[in-house]
């Protein structure tokens, strides 16, 4: 694909540095979605790993090089998932890895980055006000800042993923992918463009954190004063100049979604499919509950991108269907 | 593996039968269960497939060689997965499948039966009532009677299974096998016993239906007036004399668990790893918890075989843990 900072065969050849546990993931066609939905649904599950999210791609990438380069310290920003993927990679490397995350971050997420033994350290404030602390922190000690879609061992990771669709047997119309900071959906993106450019790709936000689709359709950066959302995943408030020129190459559209239509989409997963995602994993059936003219009668592939969720709130989300059912 | 009815060679031939989206399923290790559970413990995850259960691969073989011979239709009795994979690959290669189910049996089960083209019967009465009205069509329309666990293309179906452990980076001290007919626990075991004899094979059964386990204790077929579990998928009555002779041949042990390490080995597996697993998919969970000295310090891997189930059912079993957390 020309025109984007990733490169094709560079993707092919990151496959090679990352652990296989995270590639080759379960793809398949769910038919217990299609009637809710009304168009052909195939689940892309990124969450069946170590590290329960798609972020292990890029994080392998980023530590097995920092490793060859006898580097022994990262620090990243995180919203969870980065950095319990961080603390995976580095540990098995013998990297010190620092995550920096907000003090109201997912608990689920929190715990699991201390459990593989990264330093965490709590800010005030959100995602940004993380992103700030582990620039210092990095400054500070000349230590690697890993920058989640603006390095692009991050977005050629994701974009590993992109290569087992274009690689797959079925063919789809549609790619539905979860846009936050963009790491996933350039390098998702890149792949699907350059190898199969009939291909939709069709990035989700939610409504509550809007930045990067409305930089998308305004073709400049468009910062948001705050993010609320459930989707802490893709809860970012100032989208990176360089992620969304390449977005603007790769992404066919961009659509918000609301906070009723995420919750219905965790619970569809959940009901129909046997599926726990965070909400962020839910955004692509969320675009399709919100559009069905749009998506009916064609093949889609959606990729649950996440599935560290707390419990609790998982329960809540899905209660109402599982009370329905008999 | 020399004594029992299966063939080493014929389960690597019956690789080439399977469509690949039942093959190669995850396995990782899940280290958050491993504070609660004394021991490290990895994940084979057999539900991420379109019938969310394990059952396809003996079906994708049986429906295949049917296929090749020209014969067009096929009966089987089942507690709701084996029928629902059947269903799948015999749509797929347009034979008529009859499945025969117990009208007790799992709702949701049934239901994706129906939904994949299936004809379905139901019989008062447990799964035993099932199979001999099976058996009783088959006979009347003079056409194929799939036997779960009798046949073999069950066997080696499951036996594949088997190969994707042995040929793991990781080795592993422990093999726990759901233990029902037979099929998973003589073909994963077969394939252990053949390829990795060191690795303990440790079948695992409900306390409420325990024929097969009691007849490989006491070496002869045992069966029982009742079976009585949540583990629907595991609760036969009349154990099969040629699984229970190969079964004496591979199995290191049987193991019988109450009802309530079930319940908390569905909500382990949903509050720590994010897996909604049918009751007998945590027949191993609930060893390891009612056994802890035994597994401790030791590498166990658990088949997580199968994850159709009510989404009301699972609320309840997993209400406990997830309202715990924050």
């Amino acid at each position: 694909m020309e025109g984007t900072r990733l490169d094709t065969a560079r993707i092919r050849a990151a496959r090679e540095l990352i652990d296989p546990v995270f590639l080759d993931t379960p793809l398949y066609r769910w038919e217990a979605l299609e009637p809710s939905l009304g168009c052909a649904v195939s689940v892309k599950l990124e969450t069946a790993n170590p590290v329960r999210s798609f972020k292990g791609r890029g994080t392998e990438v980023v530590a097995r090089l920092l490793a060859e380069r006898g580097q022994r310290a990262v620090v990243c920003a995180s919203a969870g998932n980065l950095g319990q993927a961080l603390a995976w990679s580095g540990r098995g490397r013998g990297l010190d890895v620092t995550v920096v995350a907000s003090r109201f971050a997912t608990e689920a997420k929190l715990d699991r980055i201390r459990a593989l033994g990264a330093r965490l350290e709590l800010v005030d404030g959100d995602h940004e006000s993380a992103r700030e602390r582990a620039a210092a922190l990095a400054h500070r000690d000349g230590i690697r800042l890993l920058e989640d879609s603006l390095d692009l061992e991050t977005c050629e990771g994701a974009a590993t993923i992109g290569l087992e669709l274009v690689e797959a047997a079925a063919s789809f119309d549609t790619v539905l992918v979860a846009l936050g900071g963009g790491a996933l959906a350039t390098g998702v993106g890149h792949v699907v463009k350059a190898l199969a450019p009939g291909v939709e790709v069709v990035c989700v936000q939610p409504l509550g954190a809007p930045a990067m689709t409305r930089s998308w359709h305004e073709r400049r950066v468009v910062t948001t004063e705050t993010a609320d959302t459930i989707a802490d995943g893709v809860a970012g408030r100032y989208p990176i100049p360089a992620v969304l020129d390449d977005l603007l190459v790769v992404a066919d559209d961009a659509v918000l979604v609301r906070e009723a239509s995420i919750i219905a989409g965790v619970r569809v997963l959940f009901a129909d499919a046997g599926l726990v995602a965070e909400p962020s994993a839910a955004l692509g059936i969320a675009a399709i509950l919100e559009n069905r003219d749009r998506f009916a009668g064609r093949h889609v592939v959606t990729i649950v991108c996440g599935g560290n969720v707390d419990p609790a709130a998982h329960r809540r989300w899905t209660g109402e269907a599982a009370d329905r059912r008999p």
